[in-house]
């Protein structure tokens, strides 16, 4: 509100201003209306200016004066109450130019409708994780440490969880130190972290196809070139097939693979493609970025060798996080950069600067701890159990045609249904109902995926995910070419 | 550890790598080695072999067995400590090429050094907030809702959070709804996401000079340019110099302005001018990017009108956060993107994901209260005592020709020292003595201000601080030129 350009009346703008934020919901039923005081220091106004633009809000039914207290916003009224807003119409792609607007439309759709059965994201139900044990791990921190909330966080991570990220990355056959670690917000800030510290905008980047969409949205909003190299649902990415691109095309900066149950695929590198892979990325000099977030959600419990395990000249970047695993409400990522460590350590003090300390310290005791290996052993339990019967509730009820590979962990299955007249249908159509599916379509730049679905089969198999799962058949058969 | 390529005896590659894994300090005195099953299972090994390895390695005193336990890390001996290790000679620099290298280097060194007396951070001492009501608030979230760790979090941040920072933005003069808010990782990721969403590398933006360094190191790892604009330690961006810049510079796509206790001067821009700066900005069709953080922190309680308040097209970016007026521990930041939310929104996804809940949470109901005008009080008193104090020692102690002007809020002052032979040595000789000064070369592509310091005048004015202020004054004089 410009006071110097508007015709009104001075009290008339200011009861405008006001009325346009209870109107809005800024200022909300019961809240408290700036004091008389307040509003003439603000506007520079007189105090009759203000108490008149008060008095104008009651006597339109939108204050209530309350004795010594000042005027509050009055709950409405019910001929008062407005339509219920509308979702936009249409989602206005220019927005997400260079972002990537097949997946930033895809996000913000899932947005307009309110969802019942969530199949489309890449967690495993709460009721998988260790919610008391955490919450009591957090009052803990909080009693021990009263300054926690008001001191300034340390660089670079906590150095307790730190320490106990170093001593677990043993089993992966990884040899790291604390001051080898940089915490950050989740996995999708780690992988951020990592293309930054070894990419130019215009380079090109080699990714598995297909891939999760996350990494299609950061690799395009960096102004980075991606090049899909096929990846096997059994074995992952082809080395052969990224042998071939390096050779014929020297741009190619990065590669990244999920070697590990990977998204959404499943599929798990044999050690001795691990092995083939660090050496070829060495041999080219290319930086390899290991995103390693799904490696402990194995049916068995035999740890993974992680990809940075092979690397002898500090040209593979280790990504990996909890909250798939631990906690999925604290984003908690890590990275450990090899020879652009400390590169990635300044680039992310500039980007959001160190986590704050609660959530770390909050977990840094519990993942020492056998508990956590308890954890894990229930964890992979129920994802093996609720894997198995989604799949075989698809087995059931989809149309003939359908293809999956189960995998041997995780929480994620990627379907290919029979041939579609448009899978975006399905997506759409069950969305509306409530029911959300990953389309294939955002895993790849290319039509590649476009008759695959991606579902998380973690959620409680009850008569909900039951009757969503049957109703999405229903959509595809609906659509069947 | 590639077991295929080592020559020597496989016990002994793998008692190495967790030999080496003990004195990185990455398994530490006492904890558990992995099982002898984990062994064979991680290193495909025999069972025979893994348990050799553990024996070679308790029989060179590293491991000892505790019966049906395992095997566990050895607390040192006195003789088979290693010598601490010692800080790097000197930090590569070529790491740091394109994030910028003259903060990145002061950061750096920051590290080196234990801090006794810290005057470089742009926080309150500890003792200036809240401790006690915000831990109160953790815990009580945290009974309150017993799945919210494992719980997946909401996109753009918490919905009451948002709520009541639309409510609190009403008495800066602007009228926002919740979902015109984007909850970050801090004031700095704000940034980073404005930035991101209206320029694109090669642009140019405009800043105020002197600026604070964490803007000159998002600009430079962005791949922009800044063009620095004189700015007043009264009154703060010259408006007139700006609109010449914008003349003359067609690649100007954004400006970035602390409107309020601008960092480092403390300026605070009068609302003239702010009118002024907005329409100017509007009229050369270039994004104003205001960083808010500090405005809650003047002497005098009237709440500034932030500049968005004048924003008439979209085209202003709010940006602030609560990690120096209520949390340091605690990084809460959040921006409203004007016509490029929806695009800042997405950014906001692909660089790090929506933020935890449990600090938005906590923080909702304490802002929504009286308690939290309580706190501003205080902070603005305790904040104006010691800045008073602090500038009277320097006036006290400092050579000739020492020049400051004491702002009228927040934490930070920007001294004018008289002419040095070299002013990078009073921070080097300061930081060797465990005293960390802001340095004032940071705050400047240029070398305008290398015989400034700044200062936080925040820290308890004890005898500690005092005989820092003292040492610092001497440091000066033997620079002088």
């Amino acid at each position: 509100m410009d006071t110097a350009t508007a015709p009104a009346l001075l009290y008339e703008q200011i009861a405008q201003h006001y009325l346009g934020a209870i109107r809005s919901g800024a200022l909300q039923p019961g809240a408290r209306m700036p004091s008389v005081r307040t509003l003439t220091q603000l506007h520079s106004v007189s105090l009759s200016t203000a108490l008149q633009a008060c008095r104008w809000l009651e006597d339109q039914g939108w204050l209530e004066a309350r004795p010594r207290a000042g005027y509050y916003v009055r709950r409405p009224q019910r001929m008062a109450l407005p339509p219920s807003s509308e979702p936009p119409a249409r989602i206005d792609a220019t927005q997400y130019l260079g972002i990537h607007e097949r997946v930033s439309d895809f996000i913000a759709r899932c947005e307009l409708h309110p969802v019942r059965v969530n199949f489309a994201n890449a967690y495993g139900s709460p009721d998988a994780y260790p919610a008391a044990a955490l919450t009591r791990a957090a009052t803990h921190v909080l009693r021990q440490h009263p300054d926690l909330l008001v001191t300034p966080v340390p660089p670079h991570g906590d150095a307790g969880f730190r320490s106990v990220l170093a001593r677990r990355a043993l089993d992966a056959g990884m040899r790291l130190t604390p001051d080898d670690i940089v915490v950050t917000h989740g996995c999708t800030e780690a992988m951020n972290l990592a293309l930054r510290a070894v990419t130019q905008p215009g380079d090109m980047v080699a990714v598995e196809s297909p891939t999760f969409f996350g990494l299609l949205q950061i690799l395009q909003s960096l102004g980075l070139r991606s090049i899909e190299i096929p990846t096997s649902p059994q074995t992952g990415i082809s080395v052969e097939a990224l042998s071939l691109a390096l050779q014929t095309q020297p741009d190619i900066r990065a590669v990244v693979v999920v070697p590990h149950f990977q998204n959404p695929l499943g599929s798990v590198m044999p050690d001795a493609n691990k092995a083939a892979l660090a050496a070829l990325c060495a041999q080219h000099d290319v930086a390899l970025i290991e995103d390693d977030t799904y490696a402990a959600l194995g049916d068995d419990a035999t740890p993974l060798r992680a990809l940075k395990s092979w690397d002898d000249h500090g040209a593979i970047i280790h990504c990996a996080s909890l909250h798939k695993i631990l906690a999925p409400g604290m984003r908690l990522g890590w990275i450990s950069g090899g020879r652009w460590h400390a590169r990635i350590r300044m680039l992310k003090y500039a980007q959001s600067r160190p986590n704050d300390t609660l959530a770390q310290r909050s977990v840094a005791d519990y993942l020492g701890s056998a508990a956590y290996d308890r954890h894990l052993a229930r964890l992979r339990r129920l994802l093996r159990t609720r894997r198995e019967q989604v799949a075989e509730a698809i087995a059931t009820h989809f149309p003939a045609g359908t293809r999956l590979t189960v995998p041997h962990g995780g929480m994620l299955l990627w379907l290919q249904l029979p041939p579609l007249r448009r899978n975006a249908t399905v997506f759409e159509t069950a969305l509306r109902e409530g029911v959300r599916i990953a389309p294939g379509h955002i895993f790849s730049n290319s039509e590649r995926y476009n008759d695959y679905i991606r579902l998380n089969s973690s959620i409680p198999f009850d008569t909900q995910a039951v009757s969503a799962l049957q109703r999405l058949a229903e959509i595809v058969r609906s659509q069947l070419a």
